[in-house]
């Protein structure tokens, strides 16, 4: 086993040297901070992901969670873990003190979640879903409804779930079809069936509380029918006791990786005993499930990087100590062999994953600084946060899940023959990590909403605040004579970015929305590779004028590093664009016209 | 379970009009076969893959090996199979007559072998293991070795493997520390460790026979030193029973994926009573393996690209059934769900998957039609084929390799969620597919292989007839009006590649072997995708020329998907050359100048 699964040391570079997390406490909201308790907090998270998950993140992928007759039986951590991160405050770090939460910058929250996730991600899985459905509560619901679930969900005794898929509506949430019979009581009959709910029913907490999408008879067709409900799976009786609420576990799914957590299929009001509790308005559902889902997307871009980062370190660490083969260029076979880090392939490889997993951290650090700002910004700021977190949620959220794939599988290379087999680490990784690309929206569903929704909207106007942020970081970068090329190289693909997206802007208007969003997808690769590109200028001139003051040997290693991370990623990694852009000039509509029929032979 | 796992359709059309297999008949060697006769061998193949193999696809990866006291105990279809095969001649299908075996053409030999891949990929291992360790004795051995073991092998009886992975000898096959004995009986006296053994030891089987590298004491060090035996696990006593050779199996794998074979680890010569007998001559042996691990490797290719065509099958069932969402253009949210083949990114998503896996086979088969005219053509036929197969071969086992772990990935994601679950083979897939990039040479390995090595030999005569092999294809497809844009682009990416070619020549020359391959495996994904567009022009040529003769409508739809295929891979999977040829020229030395210290944080 792998005895390192981040870095603390690039975590508090990218805090604190790259996005200045100690200037948010200069804001009210943040004013009981400073740098040395934020770092307390980050210290604590690691201890803790160090004690607590870590320690059984194989054995929760080899004892996945069992059906029994009326719950999921899952590992034994998962109690003592949420009773520790609920009487630890870790399932309210972001919530206000007035809710008996932390009110920590999201900058040092998302990097506390960062470190549990690399630790074991599906672990992790458990708060984290506590915490999402619990501020929809808190955000959305009556005071009634807060008082009766969310305390009991943020101390870790009951479990929260996002409750919205269903067998025939995944992708499309307009189709579903578990329904919502208004009573004289004040509560809701639910009836219908749900799949794919993670931690949907398990033995470590008293109760399971469901976020779930319904429609209300009567409701509008599509989305704008859709409500949202509390649905637990046990209710509280006139005595206070808790009792079933019809509300039953069919089925559990054998997964290929992420086994730690239960994902779970649910039948709801068989017994026509299933009540729910309306959350805010009627047919408002999906607009307030989108903050959470939102959110929840931005966290499986950081699940992503966690894991792949957890990869690096292990491949790291095997090919320091591995011996197997020379050099090229030495030719006597009597030499003793060399360890594999020492090839440059395999440091290709190595660098390759740091480009990735480090680069994709700054960018989703970069989306917890928006965040902050777009909580204690002026109203300017707010609302240009918000803007570019809209704009960025899908680029955040499929970044990081596509490319984690590929740095893990070449960790896995990096190790040979002993990367497939489980002796080591990465063949569950690898398992693991296949799920980033499919849960809280597909890839091919975050190239449709960036492409045909985010670019576009207000006119574009989240479009020209990206613009503006990655050409004030060119500008700066110009400044440093070892950066310029690097800054010219980022404009011009800038300025290439733009022009395919006005390229594709004008099929829009000449060939419609099939032809326009057919490579929805590939625009979505192309604008993250920029985007990561524009994260590794903002490290590399943190890092020039670190060097510029001359700091001590180790530091010095580090800094360097990272040049050649920088360097890896505009040398190997940027220069990818060249085919996506060709490819997105070239409009031919081969997809769209591609017949069913031709696909059978 | 999905009801395809490959195309007759398609291999037709690949053997018989794309490759003329039938021509290879008017040779005396082929003479006895017809194109009647070569279909239905490919036809009983395929009854037999349907009968045999398929159904236990994924009984045997939910049923692993399990290691026993004196074997390891596989699935019992195991048995059944190599019985079947033995008897019915699977197992010798290229063995000349004279051999006793079928003297089959290897275009169609290799077809049966990707028709058995593809239906169970474990499964196939089995025979193919014996094919390939049979024929290193019957080139090799002597005429005793070959009446002793080879019978017993090709009839299914015994099981072949080969021994050549030590814990401390992968990549780097020098360093090799097993030791062979002389004995004044003839046999020598082995002591070592393997690892990594497929097939090495099972219950299915009366003995193994390991074709294992070792070095005789005093041999030179390195490659130079290394010899070839037959080790069995039971040696044929002076009463000709079979008893114990002292070779133990000390552990077996869990692999991430193709689990219906055993991976084993043995232990040799423990108690000093192993017997080894020489293949060959002394320290020639890794000069004989070659013969058969280049055989291998272009097998792993057909390996790779039969499981990506199973997953494709699977994937493109799934999009014609499952219905979600609407057409980008219909707002309508009361219209009914669509299959979700009609959405362009599924397309995008089944073309990717059916460009790679269909350009694949087609180089597999190019390769094997190299095999053909080494073994029947003229003189000078036969040395340009044995320098083309050179050439291709890590190509053709990297490419479907690399390639085809994305194109099951793709396949996945075309399920949603149900990939990422085992009520679908896609999951097994993916892990099945993962270990192609590692056996037989990881990619890295093949890339130094092909630049280091390949491109440069006997004055760059391969790649000359390379490239005249390709020039042909654009010329031939120049004459075509619809063609000619498509041979011009891949005019350019060969020309690309003379330069980027000479570009490293001189590298190597003014910089060194270092920064010569630094990027190896880059220069082998850039000639892949070329040797891909390549393949795909000349069925494109075929396809036009089977158009003009106006076949029926159902005929019509398989040479225009045909088209659409190879339009998409010159249109999205070519362009990705540009990426590569810039990083490839910028020979900056960046990974070999990166310090193991600079890794450090």
């Amino acid at each position: 086993m792998a005895t390192k699964f981040m870095s603390l040391r690039n975590l508090r570079f990218l805090l604190y040297e790259v996005f200045d997390a100690p200037s948010l406490t200069r804001h009210a909201y943040y004013s009981q901070y400073n740098r040395k308790m934020l770092d307390m907090v980050l210290q604590a998270a690691s201890e803790l992901a160090e004690r607590l998950l870590w320690p059984c993140f194989q054995e929760m992928d080899r004892t996945p969670p069992e059906l029994t007759e009326d719950t999921v039986k899952v590992h034994p951590v998962v109690k003592t873990m949420l009773k520790e991160f609920g009487n630890g405050g870790w399932i309210a770090t972001t919530v206000p003190e007035t809710l008996d939460g932390q009110q920590l910058p999201h900058l040092v929250s998302d990097a506390c979640q960062f470190i549990f996730c690399a630790a074991n991600y599906s672990a992790t899985a458990y708060p984290g879903l506590i915490d999402g459905a619990a501020r929809l509560i808190e955000t959305f619901g009556s005071k009634a409804l807060y008082e009766a679930y969310v305390p009991k969900m943020r101390s870790g005794q009951w479990q929260g779930t996002m409750a919205l898929t269903e067998p025939e509506a995944g992708s499309s949430l307009s189709d579903i079809t578990t329904t919502a019979e208004p009573t004289d009581d004040g509560y809701y009959k639910i009836r219908g069936q749900k799949i794919f709910i993670s931690a949907g029913d398990h033995d470590a907490v008293e109760n399971i509380v469901h976020l779930m999408l319904a429609k209300i008879a009567g409701a509008p067709a599509g989305v704008k029918g859709i409500s949202l409900f509390v649905v637990p799976k046990k209710r509280l009786s006139e005595q206070s006791d808790l009792v079933p609420n019809d509300v039953v576990t069919s089925g559990i799914f054998h997964k290929l990786g992420y086994r730690g957590c239960p994902i779970t299929q649910l039948s709801i009001g068989d017994r026509d005993d299933c009540r729910g509790y309306l959350v805010g308005k009627a047919h408002r559902g999906l607009m307030y499930m989108f903050q959470m889902m939102n959110e929840a997307r931005i966290g499986v871009g950081m699940g992503a990087t966690a894991v792949a980062t957890a990869a690096y370190y292990a491949a790291l660490e095997y090919a320091k100590t591995r011996k197997q083969g020379r050099k090229v260029s030495e030719k006597n076979p009597a030499q003793p062999p060399v360890p594999i880090i020492e090839h440059a392939d395999v440091k290709r490889m190595l660098l390759f994953q740091r480009a990735i997993v480090e680069g994709a951290l700054s960018l989703l650090l970069q989306c917890s600084q928006y965040a902050d700002l777009h909580k204690v910004g002026s109203d300017e700021e707010k609302e240009q946060c918000a803007l570019l977190l809209d704009l960025l949620t899908p680029v955040a959220k499929t970044y990081p899940s596509e490319m984690g794939v590929l740095a893990i599988s070449q960790g896995l290379q990096c190790f040979g023959g002993s990367g497939y087999c489980d002796d080591y680490p990465l063949e569950q990784y690898y398992r693991d990590a296949r799920i980033h690309p499919i849960h809280e929206g597909t890839t091919g569903i975050h190239g449709m909403d960036l492409l045909g929704r985010k670019v576009l909207m207000k006119n574009g106007k989240a479009s020209q605040l990206f613009l503006a942020e990655v050409r004030a970081v060119i500008q700066e970068a110009g400044k440093f004579p070892s950066l310029e090329p690097y800054a010219w190289e980022l404009s011009d693909a800038l300025d290439k970015l733009v022009q395919v997206t006005a390229h594709l802007v004008g099929i829009s208007q000449h060939k419609g929305p099939e032809h326009f969003l057919a490579d929805a997808t590939l625009y979505l690769e192309l604008f993250g590779i920029i985007s990561i590109a524009w994260q590794w200028l903002v490290q590399a001139i943190t890092v020039q004028k670190a060097i510029e003051k001359n700091p001590p040997a180790g530091e010095q290693n580090f800094y360097q590093g990272k040049l050649y991370v920088f360097r890896y990623f505009f040398g190997y990694e940027l220069p990818k664009i060249e085919g996506l852009l060709k490819r997105l000039m070239n409009t031919d509509g081969l997809t769209v016209e591609m017949e069913e029929a031709f696909f059978q032979d």
